[in-house]
């Protein structure tokens, strides 16, 4: 059995290891060492990793240790070792978008979101696998491979997707934390899947060149991270805005849904959730019943957008020469684009852009919404391979496609520790641009319902 | 015959009128009736308004001397008589939209630009004719009726379109001036037909809310004016700039495009275009052989977007079931959007993105590009009123939809005194936001050419 280093930010996350790094007791390159040990042993069973890129790290690290001992201090991601989605162009690292097929030159070169990531000091791993050009929620991925869930190591169960390997990464302390992207919950299914927190950002509020473009209308970027509080630094260094500062609980107004998101849930689910409820509404939490507007809509909408704009993204004529080398189920639902008139695409840009309006009108004076991020458990794998398994495929999104739809932002927080045996997590959903807002709530959450349980790692060691 | 008092505006246009109202030699309640007064005369056989409210505009006028004579000065377009096109959505006026269906609601009510012409003290005359939908650049509506071009009072000609009655009520002095829309030209060709000046001003500077959303990827408002220097005034109250001051042709470099731009011309216009081009030079201009990007995309890219958008706007259901009801030819080019498909429909848009920074860095160091605005005269209406003289029916707008794939700004202006019989009209088109300085080579223009010749109205009065 390869040995295990203890993962260098298990204590205190980023915070932690900025002020270690600051007074000498570590170093950017000693800790990324230590990563790509984890990763070398962990990988091989785990999957997380598409690429891993040691020497570059390694060179990075060093160079960010200089540059602190020269007396330049770049801020709290400096010498941070961060993993990326491989649907994310890194200059130098090959991009696979998770395919067969060679479509790096569609994401095109490093974007701005990566440069920014660097120019902070964040030192960068490698790039983690993804659901196939980032189309599906469950994490399967049949032709570049499909991460393991950690929580199980007897049962291949989901890792979430589509940013499943960011957030296998995460959860097994592969990186201090990730980068995915989400277009109808894929940074928030996997955090959820492995216990960690995701961060899904407004739309627009990370730019998304660099980025394969599944559906520029509904696509965002966001951090998969151990906690809120570790998300809120990544937020303030990527916008460069003050770090959000934990928020109370006492005194706040969330809505909660009267209907669709409370659908389909697995009993652990309801259990944990009616125990994190009860835990909010003993802290202070007002909670309100509230009806979202368009949820029935979803299904319409998502089919009438994202498909053609990712046929659209790929090129018609590659899709439908090569469509028999992808995931199945990731070109399934593809096809659907084909089948999609434009009629029907504009008058479902036109929907969003009141649906829009009316979500910012619903929130009101409620500082945010909740409900369980995923009605589901992690699933064995073998029961959403296939496409005829497509309805329980679509399941992990139930609920987190709406904020996506709304242009909104939000969160995803642990709460399996009020008594479920696999990862659980609880949404909370913001208005746009509210991002800070919606840190702060998780950060509080956080500190009520107390750390998060972790997976036990010794049974996946190679 | 009825007699015809002279248009108040005729001799030094808005400028002079301002003048004359501030120093009381007249009122705008004269120049209001002497307008309505035309407009009886006149619009029983030019067909240039929809509807006519005497009685609000006689109504605002007062209420504008009133103000003028209190003490408050609206700026340059107080008390100036406007007509609107039948797209465009007035307070108290029906909005036909050119059609025999009721979509008045989809238009919606008076939108900030028309509430911002009305705030600086423009008068409203009533609702100036347009093709259905404002589909068609001929300015035929076989279910509302055609204005007749003035220019020929023997053959109903094409008045030009789809500002059809803007044109025609502009150039025969029915109104100081008329609003516009342009979304493959709408404003330029009526304008280039009656012989009067257009601008097409850069998507997005005007509001577009209660406008019929024909296109709204590629919809942008104008004012049909009769000379640039009247547009001129127009544009700096509605977008709050300075008046901009008639430029100097010398030193001007001016590309001529290589291809496309010259293809099919009527000889009147390119005998008008090259003695026009000899007089630019003589004023030292240079003229710099260029190449537009992507104007052989043309076809396919309006194909593709603004068909879908349109019946979008409509309502399918709407549209299949009333299609009988419309015009022909809109209906026919109307229908082609059930036929689109989603991705192409997103593949026209993404193109339409990189075009339009191909244009912009197409400009160089260019102050614009210049071009005949239609490559044909105005022609008997009897030649393009049914679907399947479509061919025939989209030769005017060959020229003029390059500036709205785009998104630049465009202005027309008259060149018939170059030896035509109808009017033909030199395009300028200049990059995004730079419409203060097409109008300032407008201006240039129309002092260098003098001015234009204009039609005889005696045969047309009622």
């Amino acid at each position: 059995m390869t040995s295990l280093p203890a993962d260098p930010l298990d204590q205190g996350g980023i915070a932690a290891f900025a002020l270690a790094l600051r007074r000498g007791e570590t170093t950017a390159e000693a800790t990324t060492r230590t990563y790509l040990a984890r990763i070398d042993a962990l990988n091989p069973r785990l999957q997380a990793y598409q690429h891993v890129d040691a020497e570059r790290a390694i060179a990075a690290a060093r160079a960010i240790d200089g540059l602190l001992a020269s007396g330049t201090d770049l801020g709290p991601l400096m010498g941070v070792p961060v993993g990326i989605k491989d649907i994310i162009a890194v200059d130098g690292m090959p991009t696979t978008n998770g395919s067969l097929l060679d479509t790096a030159h569609i994401t095109g070169p490093e974007g701005a979101m990566v440069q920014r990531l660097k120019s902070a000091g964040a030192v960068i791993l490698g790039k983690t696998k993804t659901v196939e050009y980032a189309f599906g929620a469950t994490g399967v991925n049949s032709v570049r491979g499909t991460p393991c869930n950690p929580w199980d190591s007897a049962v291949h169960r989901t890792p979430g997707g589509s940013s499943s390997g960011s957030g296998v990464a995460t959860a097994a302390g592969l990186a201090a934390f990730t980068i995915g992207t989400d277009t109808g919950g894929s940074v928030r299914i996997p955090a959820t899947l492995n216990g960690i927190f995701g961060h899904k950002t407004t739309v627009g509020m990370w730019p998304t060149d660099g980025v394969f473009p599944l559906s520029p209308t509904l696509d965002s970027i966001g951090p998969l991270c151990r906690t809120a509080a570790d998300a809120a630094i990544v937020h303030s260094v990527m916008n460069e805005v003050e770090i959000p500062l934990p928020g109370r609980l006492k005194g706040l107004r969330l809505g909660r849904p009267t209907a669709h998101f409370y659908d389909n849930l697995d009993d652990q689910v309801a259990a944990c959730m009616a125990a994190a409820e009860a835990a909010l509404v003993d802290a202070g939490v007002e909670l309100v019943d509230v009806d979202l507007p368009g949820v029935e809509e979803r299904v319409w909408l998502f089919r009438s957008i994202v498909p053609a704009e990712m046929i659209a993204s790929l090129g018609r004529d590659l899709f439908e020469a090569e469509q028999d080398r992808m995931d199945p189920v990731s070109a399934a639902r593809a096809a659907v684009g084909l089948t999609v008139d434009a009629v029907t695409h504009v008058a479902a840009q036109r929907r969003l852009e009141t649906l829009m309006w009316e979500a910012a009108e619903a929130f009101g004076d409620l500082d945010g919404w909740i409900s369980p991020t995923c009605p589901c458990l992690p699933m064995p794998i073998s029961e959403v391979t296939d496409a005829a398994h497509l309805k329980q495929a679509m399941l992990p999104s139930q609920n987190t496609q709406a904020a996506n739809l709304y242009g909104i932002c939000a969160i995803s927080t642990p709460i399996h520790h009020f008594g479920a045996n696999l990862p659980v997590g609880l949404q909370v959903m913001c208005p746009a641009g509210y991002d800070s807002e919606a840190l702060a709530i998780g950060m509080a959450m956080e500190t009520t319902f107390g750390p998060a349980p972790k997976p036990d790692l010794d049974a996946f060691l190679g």
